[in-house]
C-alpha cells in the first residue's frame, strides 16, 4: 500500500471500487483481512458507502474435500460462466499457505492460469485463519465489495469439512459439491451435513475413472440425497459428471445453476433467502464484537484476573464471576 | 416446593445444605434448572455461600455411545464405592425423559434400583436440554452444590456424542469410557475427539461377548489409544474387561481411579487441573451471559428490529450493525 493510497477518504476509495478499480478493491480486502482496529473501521466506513451500489449477483459456492479437484473446476467453470460477455466473475480461494486447505503446493503455482489474465476475472485468495472451511464473516465483506466492483457472478471456494462457525451457506445463492468417484463408499468422507446443503453434486475427474464405478457412485448419491430432507421445496439436486480436463458436464453445472437462480426468482424466494442471511450474519456478529468489546473493555482488562482468582479459590462460582464483570461494563437502560 | 422453603433465606437454605438435608440440596438444583431468572439469582446466592464448605471430592465421568451399559455400570460401580464407608456417592445421570439420552424407557425404571434406597447416595437426573451430551454450566454448579452437601464421589453420566458446547472434561478428574465390545468395528461410533479424552476405558457386558472378540476388540481400543495424543504425560489409560452382570473388573476401575488421583495429587497436578476448568467455564459464562445482556437489555430490545431491517435492506453492512447496536449498551470506561 502506497502513502497516498493510504491517505485517500473512505469515500474517495468506495468511489474507486464503484467505477471498478481493481488496486481500490485489492486494498480495501487487504483491511478487511487487517487485525488492526483502524484498518477495520476504515474498511467497513468503505463497505458501507459501497452497499449503495447492489449489483444483481449470483453467489456460488464450491466445497469438497481436498484433492476433489476444486481448483480445476472452478477454472473450467469460470471460462464457462465468460462466454457470457455481460459476466464479471470474482473468485475467492482458498489460501494456499493456510494449513488446513490441504491445497497441494506444486498444484497451487499454476492454480487457474487460464482465468487470471482475463479483465472480466477478479481473483482473490482468503486467509481461511481461525476459520475451518474458509469462509469467515470477512468473506461475506469481501463478496459485497466485488459486488460494487461490478463482479456479477461470486465464486466461494471453500474446504467442506462442515465445522466452520460460520458457513458457506449463509452467504451464496447455491451450492455446489466436489466429489471423486470411487469405490462405492465415496460418501464415507463426506458428511451428512454438508450433503444436505448441497444444490447440485458434481462427480469429478470422471476421465480418471471407470464407466462402472462412475454409474455406482452416482447411483450412490443419488439415493443418499433422497434419504436426507431437502433444502429447498422446489428443487431436486442432481448428481453431474464432471471432467475439467475433457470439459464433459461443465456447460450442464452451469445451466443448473441458472436453473436454481431462475427457480428462486420466479417463486420471489431469491430476496427472503439474501434477507435471511443477512439476519445470521447480524447474530454472528453481534456474538463476535461482544467478545471482543468485553475482552478489550479497560474495566475488564483492569479486573479480569482479580475475578478470575477468586473464581480459581472456589471463593464465587464462575457464574457470579462473569456477572459480576459483565455488569461492569453494561449500560443501564435509558 | 412448599411455601415455607420458598420464604426461606439463601442463607437458611444454605446452612441446611451444608449439614447435608437432602431436601434442600434438591430444590436448589431445581432452581439452578430453572430458567427463571429471580430462580437462578436466589441459586447462585445459595451457591455462593455454600462454596465456602470445600469437600476433597474425585469427579468422574462416565461417558459412552447409547447402549453401552451406563446406568448398570454406574450402579455396580456405586456399590463398589460405597464398600468403604467413609464415602458418600452423588451420581448426575442423563434425565431419561430427554429425547437425546437414547435412554430405553424399560431400562430407566428399573435404574440404578440397588443404589436409589441407599443413605449414602444421592441420584439426581440433569435435564440435557438444549447441551448435547447432557452437561452443562449447570452441571457443574449441581456439582459443587452436591460437595457442599458432603458427598465426596461425583459420578457425572453423559452421552459421548463429542458435540457438547462445554465438556464434561472442563468438570471431571477422570473420564471412565464406555464400550460394547464387538466385531472389531467397534471404534467406528466413537470419535476420535472422545477417546483422547478418556482416562480409562471400560469394555462392558464382557459377559455376553465371545472371549475371541473381547481379546481382538481390548487389543484395537489399545492400539487406537497408542495412536492417540496423550492426555496426561504420566498417565497409561488401560482398556479394562467388564461386567455390570458378573461383577467382573469393576473393583479394577475403581482402583485405576483412585491410583489416577493418587497420581494427580502426588504431582501436584489436582489443584492446578481443577482451577484450569474453573478458568474455562468463567469464560463459558461470560459468553453465555454476555448473550443474555445483549439481547434482555431493553435498549436491544427496542432498537433491535430497526437494525435487522437496515442489515437486511442493505443499507449497512452485519458488521456495522452490530458495532451500533453494541454501542448503545456499553459503558464508557471509568
Amino acid at each position: 500500500m502506497t502513502d497516498t493510497s493510504r491517505n485517500n477518504s473512505a469515500e474517495e476509495i468506495a468511489g474507486q471500487i464503484m467505477t471498478g478499480d481493481r488496486n481500490a478493491l485489492s486494498r480495501t480486502i487487504t483491511l478487511i483481512e487487517s487485525s488492526k482496529p483502524e484498518h477495520l473501521e476504515k474498511a467497513h466506513r468503505i463497505l458501507d458507502i459501497c452497499l449503495q451500489n447492489r449489483a444483481d449477483s449470483l453467489r456460488i459456492g464450491i466445497t469438497g474435500p481436498p484433492g476433489a479437484g476444486k481448483s480445476s473446476l472452478i477454472e473450467t467453470l469460470g471460462l464457462e460462466i465468460l462466454k457470457d460477455s455481460r459476466n464479471m466473475l470474482a473468485v475467492l480461494t482458498i489460501d494456499p499457505s493456510s494449513k488446513r486447505s490441504g491445497g497441494s503446493i506444486l498444484g497451487d503455482k499454476s492454480r487457474m492460469e487460464r482465468l487470471s489474465g482475463n479483465k472480466a476475472v477478479f481473483i482473490r485468495p482468503s486467509p481461511s485463519s481461525g476459520h475451518l472451511g474458509g469462509t469467515s464473516p470477512r468473506t461475506h465483506e469481501v463478496i459485497r465489495l466485488c459486488e460494487s466492483a461490478g463482479y456479477n457472478i461470486i465464486l466461494v471456494e471453500t474446504v467442506g469439512v462442515g465445522q466452520s462457525e460460520i458457513s458457506v451457506e449463509s452467504m451464496v445463492d447455491y451450492i455446489l459439491l466436489l466429489m471423486l468417484p470411487g469405490s462405492g463408499d465415496e460418501l464415507q468422507g463426506i458428511k451428512r451435513g454438508i450433503m444436505e446443503t448441497a444444490d447440485g453434486i458434481a462427480l469429478t475427474k470422471t476421465d480418471e475413472a471407470l464407466p462402472k464405478s462412475l454409474a455406482s457412485s452416482k447411483a450412490s448419491c443419488e439415493s443418499a440425497l433422497k434419504l436426507l430432507p431437502k433444502k429447498h421445496r422446489l428443487w431436486n439436486p442432481k448428481v453431474m459428471l464432471t471432467s475439467a480436463m475433457t470439459g464433459r458436464g461443465i456447460e450442464e453445472v452451469w445451466n443448473d445453476i441458472l436453473q436454481f437462480a431462475a427457480m428462486l426468482r420466479e417463486n420471489e424466494l431469491f430476496e427472503p433467502a439474501r434477507k435471511k442471511q443477512l439476519s445470521q450474519l447480524l447474530r454472528t456478529q453481534v456474538d463476535l464484537q461482544l467478545k471482543d468489546a468485553f475482552y478489550n473493555h479497560p474495566d475488564i482488562i483492569s479486573a479480569f484476573a482479580a475475578t478470575a482468582a477468586a473464581v480459581e479459590e472456589n471463593t464465587i462460582s464462575p457464574f457470579t464471576g462473569a456477572k459480576q464483570l459483565i455488569e461492569k461494563i453494561i449500560r443501564s437502560p435509558r
